[in-house]
């Protein structure tokens, strides 16, 4: 395999083949919609995460490679490059899910670098630095938080131990034991050695603008900053009949109040903002009672850091004006805080023009949803490439993205994997 | 005991006697609260119910009563008359409570009824009419819907076959099965064959009237108009980073828009008129998940018909809006209606006439809870008791009524029962 000067710019990936991975790795958690979707529910460290995993280290070992597991369950699979000293070109993404997930989101940037791979071994392309792929654990965040939580250990943005001893949201089971319990608490020590050479995420969009513009490949130059915070309002169960109005202590109101204000803040400001009332749980849950407690979660984003800190601040008056109005105490927990991430300009560069190269539509654009990329980008050149998703629709088991538009996608992977390999 | 024509009006009921009831039926089911509280959880045909009615029949067989189970569950225990052919007044209300109930709703006036035969046999006191006390199925509507059920069936205001058909809110479980599986099937047949001669309930207010104004006993004029609407909205679940605010159908953001409304209305039209949403239920319910689908209810009250229908006009108008302006569909069905109830001005008369004979300080109101008396009230002469709640608070774990008030109800309601057995 010593033909590094060897002209790979013709190279193409077989797209059925990662799509009939993609739909084997789909049936794992596979959940069905009332129109027959085909969704998928894996969420991090269950017994179907578990299944999901096997699967894809298994086609790991099939391919050759070298497969390390680490301390928080990140598994990274590495074919050599010919320069025993070059760091690896890393490919990567999740393969976790939500609750109501679809089939691409994360997996398709996995199982796509296992096909670029693939195709270098089926032509026998050697590079000068090694080519790994990686899918990091709990990118979701669903059940356990923070989401992107693999990725920001194995930067070092996490101290193992605190990531281990995160609590699941839905039955309180520790990260660390979970981890061990499905066989996935491995041994190479995490925060990794040493960083990639470059990181390169193949993603879904997850939301409309691709498809509304004809467009094929986004070339992502950033990610949108995240602010999740959990609030707890205590106010005061009571008859709903036979309490005045002017005497309540609503926590279910409150919890309406504000999820429409914040609806209100994110209109006023435009822009990039967005503000979703994605959790919310009223207890005691009854008719004729009125809820004495309310959870609910606020999830805040913005392109720009002020922008985003000026809905923060927005948010954080309105739950202070509604606990005072009503009459409740309001406890706000911050369940993750990441500020907006630039990505590599020569990375980026790389993207939008290899995918024109290769005869696609191209618009340069922010990722509104967090990637494990947003990590990588702290310890290496990293860019990511996003392929239209129908109907702008994800986090929905109604996600799809077209077959073309997947292989599309996975030859810009190729090309620019090849690229950054060939770099000294 | 053929002594009609003594002088009762001095009888006085054993408020210890009566405390100690209330006391021993609160321990089943109970549940502590953070600061000593001793609340109730006996949801309707749960085994805590049944362990509640075996208890409650128990003290009607040691006093010696004639104890019916009807087809619905209803309990109906009975003390002769001298007048074979007269009709039982009856005294009632339910054992039921919420799921964070307290230990006086509906409990008090079973038991109040019970001391007040208890008392009549000490005395060796007779009575024209029968006495009778009696326990009805699923007044709180907690579990199955609607609230009053036992009641409603046992006025013909509810085909027996229809109620036994009702489905559990909780774990969806048949009424007739619950009933068979907790012994409470009987053979009585349901409605009853006859009306009582008159009915009367003591209850605690479960609002903070009384209290505010200093007042012992509440004469009860009649009942708010209920209506309960269950919402099942349903809009598009999608990506909380990456869908921008314009283009979402978020059923979350529906529902607080409903939530908020509907108090709007309620401040607007002031009076008697009160809006609450109790329960709400968002799925999939995940912190960075547009909601897809929100489980709601709505209770509006008002004691006037023509206010109650226009509250429910400006309801069903806001639901029309915000499906139409986020694109949602919003399907409601109605799990409760009752019209205003207005009580028998006679037996309103006597309830005064009585507390103030007997030196408590009265005050005429309406209920704003729903009791089983509204629909005692469509079959015979009906009125109710209503003594203080402390802080106003009910549906509530805190749920309190000093014992000096329950015993001037229970005296007060020994002093009815004794008027209308007399007469002719």
């Amino acid at each position: 395999m010593n033909n590094p000067r060897e002209d790979t710019s013709a190279l193409r990936v077989d797209g059925g083949r990662l799509w009939s991975r993609l739909e084997a790795l789909g049936e794992i958690g596979a959940v069905a919609g009332p129109n027959g979707e085909r969704g998928c529910a894996r969420l991090a460290l269950t017994d179907s995460d578990r299944d999901g995993r096997d699967l894809v280290v298994g086609w790991m070992h099939d391919l050759g490679l070298a497969v390390t597991i680490d301390a928080v369950g990140n598994v990274v699979a590495t074919r050599q490059g010919s320069d025993a000293t070059a760091a690896p070109v890393m490919i990567g993404s999740h393969i976790d899910t939500v609750r109501t997930g679809g089939r691409f989101d994360g997996n398709l940037g996995v199982l796509a670098g296992l096909e670029v791979i693939e195709t270098l071994e089926q032509y026998g392309i050697a590079t000068r630095h090694p080519v790994s792929v990686a899918f990091f654990t709990d990118e979701e965040g669903a059940r356990f938080q923070p989401d992107m939580l693999g990725s920001l250990v194995y930067v070092g943005g996490m101290a193992l131990e605190d990531a281990l001893d995160v609590r699941a949201t839905d039955d309180g089971a520790r990260l660390g034991d979970e981890l061990a319990r499905i066989g996935y608490a491995g041994p190479t020590p995490c925060p990794a050695a040493a960083a990639p050479h470059a990181y390169v995420e193949l993603h879904i969009e997850q939301g409309p603008v691709l498809e509304d513009e004809g467009v094929t490949v986004g070339a992502v130059t950033g990610v949108q900053g995240i602010s999740w915070t959990e609030l707890t309002i205590r106010g005061q169960s009571a008859h709903a009949g036979t309490t005045p109005m002017r005497l309540r202590h609503d926590a279910g109101y409150v919890a309406a109040a504000i999820n429409a204000g914040i609806r209100a803040i994110a209109r006023e400001m435009g822009g990039t903002q967005v503000a979703t009332v994605g959790r919310c749980e009223f207890s005691p849950n009854l008719v004729n009672v009125i809820p004495a407690t309310v959870l609910m979660t606020v999830d805040l984003r913005n392109t720009d850091e002020a922008l985003l800190q000026k809905s923060e601040s927005s948010f954080h008056t309105l739950c202070d004006r509604m606990a005072s109005e009503e009459g409740v105490t309001i406890e706000r927990r911050s369940l993750a805080r990441f500020e907006p991430v630039e990505f590599d300009p020569a990375m980026i560069d790389l993207v939008e023009t290899t995918a024109r190269r290769l005869g696609h539509s191209t618009r340069r654009m922010p990722s509104g949803a967090g990637h494990d990329a947003q990590m990588l980008a702290r310890v290496c050149p990293t860019s990511m490439i996003f392929v239209p998703s129908v109907d702008g629709l994800s986090h929905n088991i109604a996600e799809y993205t077209h077959p073309a538009d997947i292989t599309a996608g996975a030859d810009v992977l190729l090309q620019v994997v090849l690229a950054k390999a060939e770099q000294h």
